[in-house]
């Protein structure tokens, strides 16, 4: 039966199950020589590490409600399932980049797994400015290949189904539907402005009416296209590093959507950064660029290596004729295109999102002089209207990048 | 518990089930009275006659096999559940063009509906050259209304969700996805040519890689585009009517998909009716042409009404500010012109795969001077060539019309 766990709970709930106790004591140690501390800096969940002296676990508990608003936003807590699940499919895909799960209860809203703490959440360092030599190239992997696997190009398309089925995800995809691509566009009361934005800027990308109808078209693709498991929130908080591995947390938001949205969300989180860093730190800014291009190329490079790797495998889609190798190899290169086109408009959805919609970046909302927040999120909102009204022109990503160097029209 | 009836077994089973004895005979008459036949003309399913002195109805049974093969092609009975959550949802919408349903069992993959013995199969009356008034009319509101009304545009999202994860139809859409969009462009076992069609025309589209890649994009769309809840086998043999009424009936294969799809079909089997009539009966043939064109027509303008008289209630996708309205219709004419193009891209695959496919139309197929049925088969395959390959330059119904008079290249 579902209970919400406290410190003292935590205690009685390993004791009585086996397969956590042993992880982290002997038999005869007592549960009482565990040392457990909520973490606390999670929106949704509640979040503990519990450390023995032979080892330390992160437990992750669901409760009935969205934990950083209260009791009076409830959130059903079987978001928990949809973590657990993508969890496991993600880590039979990627392992190295998804952590260790070693125990996991639905009913009880929670997931017992590895504590990362060795390692950092990427936003956090990106504002310290600190470099990593192999993000692009395992953020790259973790994209290519969730998102091919899950698809129907690798599937059968029968267990596609029934994952798409298993992951409709209602609530959390409303978060999104509302957040990302809704009450940004509106004069809504769950937007939040920097008091310093002249909100003559918000009132421009709100009525022009090129971008009123892209954000409703990304939303619809959103709302329709089960092309493959996504992550579903995949921003640069939800990353977790060191120099030498990568790990990719929470995908509660997980279910079946558009590719570009998982890619377009996590590269303008990237671009945001750059933003912040408003022209100073020209080495820091041409490593945010180099990992903004470098993600999308390897990404491209890879999946499309996925793509001709698994066609003898045929099996969904088949081009088992003689010159069905350069026709696939058509099909795929068109495909990556419009994914690109996909990408480009989903990411300019999230840096709406993120300057005048509820949830802020902390690499821009946390510049304390409020006025050069202003003048870099008046760009950033320029440079979404740009990308997402012209999504369908840009052909590589090096193109958009120099979209970052126009100047506002300010 | 689940048992293939025969003409004894329904007598017992309507004895035994008051909802469906109460509609055919007084409390004192006997089942013995009942003129039970097979109609035997199903492909998937039994469908009996069932009449009383006062009252026949229809009964249809799922088998645990594909009817028209035999046991040796087993197919799950489940598919008569989506065949009963589908006429319920489309009788909701389209009363007076879905028939009634009295009595359904999903424990028994039965329904017991309406008998349309005042209305025929359109296919049939087609080949027999006769016209009806309001066809067109009829289709064009049961196109606009199932679709959109079942779609995000009209839906609550949540609601909308569990619809999809209802009809994830995953047999009946392998048949579709293995009969219309893989085989008919392989060399498979399951093709079926007229000895008299020259194969180097099949040759010809099946080494054309514009084709092939085309197809793939329209399989694609077929497999992750959750727009609607579509009718899924919308040919002109789904289609009973008279002079005054149409029904659609057999939605077996509902699924949520790209709307396109059901339009797109419905449409490629006018066509393939048209090249039928190879250049006779000029009265038929411009009937024809008029069907064509007004079903799209007015599905185009219905499926615009739906989006714009209902867009004030605001279910889905919000535009509720000062020049909303008018953001809003540029929205839906982009979205009815990327559903035309769906339409057009469909309606090329119906055209191939009801050529060398399986399954083939009567109207083309019954033609007995196989040199002549073998022209007509070029010009459709031709036909579907230019259509699929170029769907995006297609803007209007009478574009596409011009195509049919495209001489063929012989």
């Amino acid at each position: 039966m579902y209970k919400i766990l406290n410190n003292d709970l935590i205690r009685d709930y390993i004791d009585e199950t086996p397969q956590i106790r042993s992880l982290l004591l002997d038999p005869d140690e007592s549960v009482d020589t565990l040392d457990i501390s909520e973490i606390g800096d999670g929106n949704l969940n509640f979040v503990y590490t519990i450390r023995s002296p032979r080892k330390s676990v992160i437990l992750k508990q669901a409760v009935p409600y969205l934990r950083v608003v209260g009791e009076d936003y409830p959130l059903s807590r079987v978001r928990m399932s949809f973590e657990i699940w993508a969890l496991e499919a993600e880590k039979a895909l990627v392992p190295e980049h998804v952590p260790e799960i070693y125990y996991s209860s639905h009913e009880m809203s929670l997931v017992v797994m590895q504590n990362l703490d060795r390692h950092k959440i990427l936003r956090g360092e990106m504002i310290q400015r600190v470099q990593f030599p192999h993000l692009a190239e395992h953020i790259s992997t973790f994209l290519a290949d969730t998102l091919y696997y899950t698809s129907d190009f690798y599937l059968d398309p029968a267990i596609k189904k029934e994952n798409v089925k298993k992951f409709i995800n209602i609530e959390l995809c409303k978060i999104t539907e509302d957040f990302i691509f809704t009450h940004p566009y509106e004069d809504n009361e769950t937007n939040a402005y920097n008091p310093a934005l002249d909100r003559e800027h918000v009132r421009k990308f709100r009525e022009n009416g090129e971008v009123k109808v892209a954000v409703q078209e990304m939303k619809y693709k959103f709302m329709t296209e089960a092309q493959a498991l996504l992550h579903g929130d995949l921003h640069t908080g939800s990353i977790m590093l060191n120099p030498e591995e990568t790990y990719v947390i929470d995908p509660e938001f997980a279910f079946y959507g558009p590719m570009g949205f998982d890619v377009g969300i996590y590269l303008a989180n990237l671009i945001m950064s750059w933003y912040s860093l408003d022209g100073e730190d020209e080495a820091y800014a041409a490593y945010v660029r180099g990992q903004i291009a470098d993600t999308w190329n390897l990404f491209a490079q890879k999946f499309k290596a996925n793509m001709m790797h698994h066609e003898k495998e045929r099996r969904s889609l088949q081009f088992d004729y003689p010159d069905g190798q350069k026709h696939f190899e058509m099909f795929t290169d068109r495909f990556i295109a419009q994914l690109f086109t996909d990408t480009v408009g989903f990411a300019a959805c999230e840096m709406f999102r993120r300057t005048v919609g509820l949830a802020k970046v902390a690499d821009v909302a946390g510049i304390e002089d409020l006025e050069k927040r202003a003048r870099i999120e008046v760009r950033v909102l320029e440079a979404a209207t740009e990308l997402i009204t012209h999504r369908r022109d840009y052909t590589s990503i090096d193109e958009v990048l120099t979209v970052l160097d126009t100047q506002s029209t300010e």
